[in-house]
């Protein structure tokens, strides 16, 4: 296959990824609802370390697991904010203003 | 359907969505491997915004643009830098230690 073609399947590639991440973002919605009703904290570090730890045992390794990691801190970081906005909890104040997740250094390794 | 429900298919979610990127890594270390042979530069502005233009056209809005733009950004960054290592390319000095993609202002509004 050639760069072109490579490209096209990058692309279907994609609209699945979006696709599931919208899923993914409805269903992070849902939960910031029955948090809130019940009075649970949005921010739970023990479902975050599992949500880290199926994305690891997941990967057959196309990609290295430290890369997988990265991009996975960005999706739980957005739809974390995303839902605590939802939920009314103010932001913390601004550190280096990215507000990434702090990998466990565990998940890091 | 409860917060455990929710979880499991985020679970679900997050299975296809590691099989989906690697994938994806798969196809940019084929593109990589091209470039290579090609002499062609492993950086290509106009692609990385088709990228983000074929995302945001994708989005049925659970998640905001913004925020699925923030992912792709970290998915863009990943995947070119292990695409620049294979190909040999030496890393820019480090910036601000997150070699994030800048948006392009035009598909960050």
């Amino acid at each position: 296959m050639d760069i072109t073609g490579w490209r096209q399947k990058i692309d279907e590639i994609d609209r699945k990824l979006v696709e599931l991440l919208g899923e993914r973002a409805r269903a992070v919605h849902e939960i910031g609802k029955l948090k809130a009703l019940a009075g649970l904290p949005a921010y739970e570090p023990a479902r975050e370390k599992a949500v880290f730890n199926n994305a690891r045992n997941a990967n057959r390794g196309e990609l290295a697991d430290r890369d997988l990691l990265r991009i996975y801190e960005r999706i739980v970081d957005v739809m974390r904010q995303s839902e605590m906005d939802e939920m009314g909890v103010p932001k913390p104040p601004p550190s280096d203003g990215l507000g990434d997740t702090e990998l466990d250094p565990e998940v890091n390794d």
